[in-house]
Formats: C-alpha cells, structure tokens, sequence
C-alpha cells in the first residue's frame, strides 16, 4: 500500500511537469528505483494511474465542501481557502485534476469528468446558496462558478506555498475579490440609479 | 512563407493536444504531409517552432492592449473582450501560451516569459489606471491583476466559439463581475462602515 502511494505520487509530479503522454512507464520505473516490469505488480497500466492520481485530488476538493459551514459569505470564504490549500499543498495532483485528466480514454474519461462535475456541482450549490438567501447578486449562476473556479484554479500556475506570499494573504484578498464580484457590499451594487433610490 | 505559417498552425495544434514532448517532429510532418527531412528546410527545431507559436500568440494578446480607449470602465471592458476573443479564435495557440512555454529552455525561456510579462504589466497598467483615477478599489494591485487574468484565462478550459455561448454574453458577464470584483459600484464598497456615513 505505501508503495502503490509512493507510485502515485512519482506519477502526479511526472504527468505535471512532462505531460502525461510524454511520461513513460519506464521513466517512472527509473524514478521508483524499479525495474520496468516489476511497476506493474502494483499498477495494471499508465491511464489507471493517471485515473488514480485524478481520484486523489477529487477526494481532496471534495472534502474542501464537507467541510463548508456557516452563511454563504462564510461559505465561500471557506471554499476559498480550502482550494486554494489543496493547490498550494497538492500541487502535482491538482494539476493532473486541472489538466492532464483529458488524457484518458473512455470509460476512465467519463468517471474523471464525473469527479469534476460532482465538485464544480458543489461550488454551484455554495453561490446558488448565497442567492436564494440573497447575499449574492448574479447574472448567470453558471457563469458565476464557472468565474469562481477560474480565479481560483489559475493560481496553480503561479502560487508556491514556499514563495513570499502567505496563503491566509491570497486567500483573503481573492475572497475579498469573490464576494464583491458576486454582488456582496455595503451598499446594493445599483447598476440601474435611476430605478428609485431611498429619500430618506 | 505560407507553408511556415501551416506548420506553425499545425504545430499549435499538436502542442495544445498531446503536449509539447510528446509531439515528435515526425508525427508533425506526417500531418503536413512531408517527408521528416524536408520540414528542416522550414525550420530548425522543435523548440523553436514552440517560441515562435508562443510569439503569435504574444502578439495577438498584445494586439488587444494597443486597442483599448477610453475611461478605465471601457478600458477593462475592451481588454475582457479582446483577450476572450483571443482566446475563442486562436485556441490552440493561446492553449502553448498559457502552458505549453514552460518547456522550453534558456535562452528561449526567458524570451517566452518576457512575452508573458510584457502582457501581464500591460493588463496591470489598465488596472492601476483606475485605481489611481478612483475609479477601481483594490487591496493589492499585483493579486488583482493576477485575479484578472485567472478569471480570463481558464475559459481556454471550456469555451468553445461554436458552443452555445455567445460570446459577447461570456464577455458581458465576466466584465461585470471583475469590474465589481474591483470594487466598481454606484456606492463605496465600504468595508469599514464604522468610518462615518453620510446622515442625509
């Protein structure tokens, strides 16, 4: 079992850094210090693998939702920070979830977009929560998570957890930035004046 | 010169599908219905074809920067425009310039990332713009600028031009989400509304 985790976690920095198809089974053998035949003791193939890393990560984001509580506005903070947590600590993984996921093949493809699904569902439940509530003001629920996914997810790009900027400092200012983009202020967002204002 | 450009389009495709490494010079040749040898009278390696796919792509993004006008408003509503447009009708292209750069080597790496750069301060000048005209509130001008391109650049993940999204609605809808997100409101965000208010 440790070594099957060790095996997924060479192959999630692998599929990350090359791409999964230019990461080969022999390659990932050398990094295991095993011979190429041996590998497939524990794995029945490469895709397998690359479903498995995609699993992880899922469970992982997944978990980030369990664990939501509290008003909407606490609601996304919370998701916030928990996705940009597992970014910052699962980053090989989260990019295979981002990205390298498009390489399987069905029926291994339509479980992976499954898992996506099932958790972009739930960040969609979170705004759509905030709406029916009426803390949030959107256009276009989809539109919304798909803005809230986007902004989160590119930080995989650039974020390091061992560079200058603390995650509770990202994590805030992009809340921050969420929440006024889905309508949260003060005062209503008033994008139509002249519609009556208070007199008194 | 035409011939170049096919190959540059082909090149952006197979780079933008399967991944940079695991596109071989051969397989592009058979798309271009060459012998291996005679692509090598067109270019002269691999990594080279990905700047110059790279430096297309800069061009058209950089495009988009040299045309806005206006106030700050329609300054960031011209670049979520233009940038989505980018994005809708080069995708493949613009697929190499947000990922498949990073596999390059010194000293094309470090031209691909002063493209990158290039664009990037391009889009944070937009934004301090309005800040400084008090038209945009940001906390921290780098994250904003960052949260900008996020939210713009992962719809190369799902947005399709023949999909039933227009996208002139994909673009509507996004502007006014980050133009909220940078505090642009008929009332002041107004995060400390202990500060005094206005009595009448």
């Amino acid at each position: 079992m440790e070594r099957r985790e060790q095996i997924l976690t060479i192959a999630g920095h692998l599929f990350s850094q090359r791409g999964y198809h230019a990461t080969s089974m022999r390659e990932l053998a050398k990094h295991l210090n095993l011979q190429g035949g041996s590998l497939y003791a524990h794995i029945t193939s490469k895709e397998e693998l690359l479903l498995e890393v995609v699993r992880q990560a899922a469970e992982r984001f997944l978990k980030v939702l369990e664990g939501l509580k509290g008003d909407p506005v606490a609601k996304l903070k919370g998701l916030v920070r928990g996705h940009l947590e597992v970014i910052a600590q699962e980053l090989p993984r989260a990019t295979v979830f981002f990205h390298e996921w498009k390489h399987l093949s069905p029926p291994l493809l339509e479980e992976a977009k499954a898992l996506r699904h099932r958790y972009e569902e739930g960040v969609q439940r979170v705004i759509a929560e905030g709406v029916e509530k009426g803390v949030f003001q959107v256009e276009n629920l989809r539109l919304a998570t798909l803005f809230v996914l986007s902004a989160l997810n590119w930080t995989y790009q650039w974020y390091r957890k061992d560079g200058p900027l603390p995650l509770e400092v990202l994590a805030e200012t992009y809340a921050g930035m969420l929440l006024r983009a889905l309508g949260v202020a003060a005062s209503p967002i008033g994008e139509h004046p002249e519609e009556g204002g208070e007199d008194g």
